[in-house]
């Protein structure tokens, strides 16, 4: 599979690819973009990042040609390896089509986007995905690969995809080039990234699932696999098929959506027995089988458990034929995208008129630690608070400007200049739980509200903290 | 609190009290009298177990006082702490009610029973708790005990019921009775034994939760506790009160009933889509975070998990004037109880014509390496086999009679010799598992069906019994 004495002209770039393995990942976003910078600094090899030819899109590509990460990243890693990429020039992104012809193994980060229908702020009750992005990607694969390739899925797909979408748009391509369809190989193998500070070592120390389409696929995967994952301390987990390991990777975040709206009526309950449901939580983890119950808090963000769930349901229905409902995947769904809007209400109890309030969100990521604002439950929060006239300042450190809402957010200084009615905290950063000056000196100020919407105050500060404000915290009913 | 130069008479026993702490357990089922033996072998005390007048209850007592435990026990321990505390004459259990007035330390084992209403096989749809034999209880212990005892109540109860009940109801009979109510000391702290080979352990070497109706009350249950349990391993977990404690011990089964309802449809999904769900969920369980995702099965049983999740809403709407729907609760508890009958529904798939069908069941306890038969999902299983005319007998290694359905058990060479159509695998006992010559002599005889409902069975017996027989596993499409 290696290329020899190579050397080719991409977007008027010299590149030589002599006795390199070449690896293209297809779609630059958050995953792919890492993924690419993990392949390129963990053997020798050339490493190709694809995209498609829109404005945004070539933007991202040339910062990264430059040796700039375009993402607000908060592991340090990701830095070095793009500047030990540059240096070493085994990195090369571009909307080109000619890197397809090159490639030894093309990983796919496309991403499948849910679309919720008849979906509100407080309602959601049907759903549609779009495939035809996803299967316009597979076929520029196959109308530009090599027959004997390595293709691995990374993207979260309806299990079913690889062999009923992919396998056959690539095998009738590579027949309509005349080419064999015998040789080329498809696996997927879907990563476990946890966004934050360990970003690339939860991609290269971590376990890994994976399968193929065929005995050799298998085999070429896992070859792939292991010159990127540290597989002597996590050995790689084989399935039996493609649609086993798509369906793991829906059943992980499954799994996890339901164990978070599975919560949110024991916050209720505890609000209304006036309880402290974060202690009870910390009691029950305990227990090595219960180490995993989830706390409450805002809702549900980020690219995957919001939607993933909802891609079983659709592969029943499409690929199976099947009218059964996954009942549970559907009312975690269903009550994770009502959690924002009981943080509201549990808000508009205590702030009483809203109109003209002057609110700080304190932060405004999907979860802590994180720059990701993308599905984060505090865009839905914030604009039930903007239709209620709420007046809103974001502080929030990981985030400058928050893309979503099209709102710069508040520098540190400025965050501590700024005369508010009430202080709101929305996502469970380090930097906010560690930090007790940056609550501690809010009480220089008049006295406020400040409504914790995910248990960030520990008791030592809200003991503090009550003298002169008015503390209330999602799940708590013992402050009442 | 220690009790002096004290000799008394109980059912015409003489029993020395002398310089001995006491401490008096109110219920004599299975984890009453297993507390009672742990406390009797802790430390320097005398223990009585208490239990009601009743025939049955009379003749449990009688042989836990002839140094015979009354239920089958898998755990060797039990019967030498017993023994034990026989031959050091520091535990006597009787009905009488003359030890409540000697007991520094009382421990409320008494169950409170769920009754599910308009619940049929495949249905429910109401419940209903009857507290009367609990508040019964609480008033005896008030009408007979030391005004400075120490009530721990242990039983699982509905969120608010040592604050809303027990305290009333003891403070009143105290006062009745003349006495001090400033005394006397309520606590509350679930245990979390395992059945099964570690039960005592399990009590011992495990994490304890507790509260207290005030501070001298979470002092005294902390003392005590100290005495019995591994602290300095598992330090106590305290919380604020004792409606916390008791919705800790609820939340943690109601956390597991989701979690086993949860897997339902992905079992389900995974005949439809034919995949492995068991491969599948050994992949999950990689991730620390998903260590807990569960295995599909033919039921939820025991006594805790079909009815722990309801005690929650009873205390909303009782306790609390709350119209709130548990909704994920309620839902896991339908879903769980329809278990046995997809079960049923897959057995008769695949064995067709049911009527004079020669079957055997292997296992009929409530869950893996236990003789505890109540409320086991193999009796709903059984009566629905038996509704449509199937000849079946039982094998189950831990349980010789099995009382719910009034049938003795095959024995092992009685399992051998016995002729039948189907083999059905109902309970995960290690004795299945691990013991290959078990199913491999079945081989021997003619071609059968065998229905494996708990993924007992490894690809290397699969592979080899299917040579000759039908297998069928729950949750495995695969293999269609």
């Amino acid at each position: 599979m290696r290329s020899k004495k190579k050397i080719t002209l991409i977007d008027n770039k010299k590149i030589d690819l002599t006795g390199k393995e070449v690896v293209l990942v297809q779609g630059m976003g958050f995953v792919g973009s890492v993924m690419a910078l993990v392949c390129a600094n963990s053997k020798k090899r050339f490493v190709f990042g694809v995209d498609l030819p829109k404005k945004n899109i070539k933007k991202k590509l040339v910062r990264l040609n430059n040796g700039k990460f375009p993402f607000l990243a908060e592991d340090k890693k990701i830095n070095s390896y793009l500047k030990n990429s540059i240096k070493k020039k085994n990195f090369y992104c571009t909307t080109s089509l000619k890197p397809y012809s090159y490639a030894d193994i093309i990983i796919v980060d496309v991403n499948l986007d849910v679309s919720k229908q008849n979906s509100s702020i407080n309602k959601f009750t049907n759903f549609s995905l779009d495939l035809e992005p996803f299967k316009k990607a597979i076929k520029t694969i196959g109308e530009n690969c090599k027959d004997d390739a390595l293709i691995i899925v990374e993207s979260t797909v309806p299990p079913g995809t690889c062999k009923k979408i992919v396998a056959p748009i690539i095998k009738s391509t590579l027949k309509e080039r005349g080419l064999s369809e015998k040789k080329i190989c498809i696996a997927h193998s879907y990563e476990r990234v946890m966004p934050g500070k360990n970003y690339v070592n939860s991609i290269i120390n971590f376990h890994r699932v994976y399968s193929g389409n065929d005995q050799k696929s298998c085999h070429a995967a896992s070859k792939f696999l292991k010159t990127i994952i540290n597989t002597k301390k996590y050995p790689l987990t084989k399935l039996n098929s493609t649609t086993e390991t798509e369906t793991a990777k829906i059943l992980e975040n499954s799994f996890r959506a339901m164990n978070i709206a599975f919560m949110v009526e024991w916050s209720r309950f505890s609000e209304i027995t006036k309880l402290n449901i974060y202690n009870i939580v910390k009691a029950i983890r305990k227990r090595p089988t219960h180490k995993n119950i989830m706390l409450p808090g805002i809702g549900v963000g980020g690219y995957c458990l919001p939607k993933d769930p909802l891609l079983a349901q659709w592969s029943l229905n499409n690929f199976y034929n099947s009218n059964k409902n996954l009942d549970f995947s559907y009312k975690s769904i269903q009550t994770n995208n009502l959690m924002p809007y009981y943080a509201y209400r549990f808000t508009k109890k205590y702030l009483k008129k809203m109109k003209n309030k002057k609110i700080i969100l304190m932060g405004c990521a999907y979860t802590g630690d994180v720059s990701d604002t993308r599905y984060s439950p505090v865009e839905y929060y914030y604009k039930l608070l903007k239709k209620n006239k709420c007046k809103i300042k974001i502080y929030d450190p990981y985030v400058k400007y928050w893309n979503e809402i099209n709102i710069k957010t508040l520098k540190k200084n400025e965050f501590f200049k700024e005369e508010s009615d009430a202080i709101i905290i929305c996502t469970d950063h380090h930097k906010f739980r560690d930090n007790k000056n940056l609550i501690d000196n809010l009480m220089l100020k008049k006295k406020k509200i400040i409504i914790d919407l995910i248990g960030v105050l520990n008791d030592r500060e809200i003991n503090k903290l009550k003298q002169k404000h008015e503390i209330k915290i999602l799940g708590r009913g013992d402050l009442d």
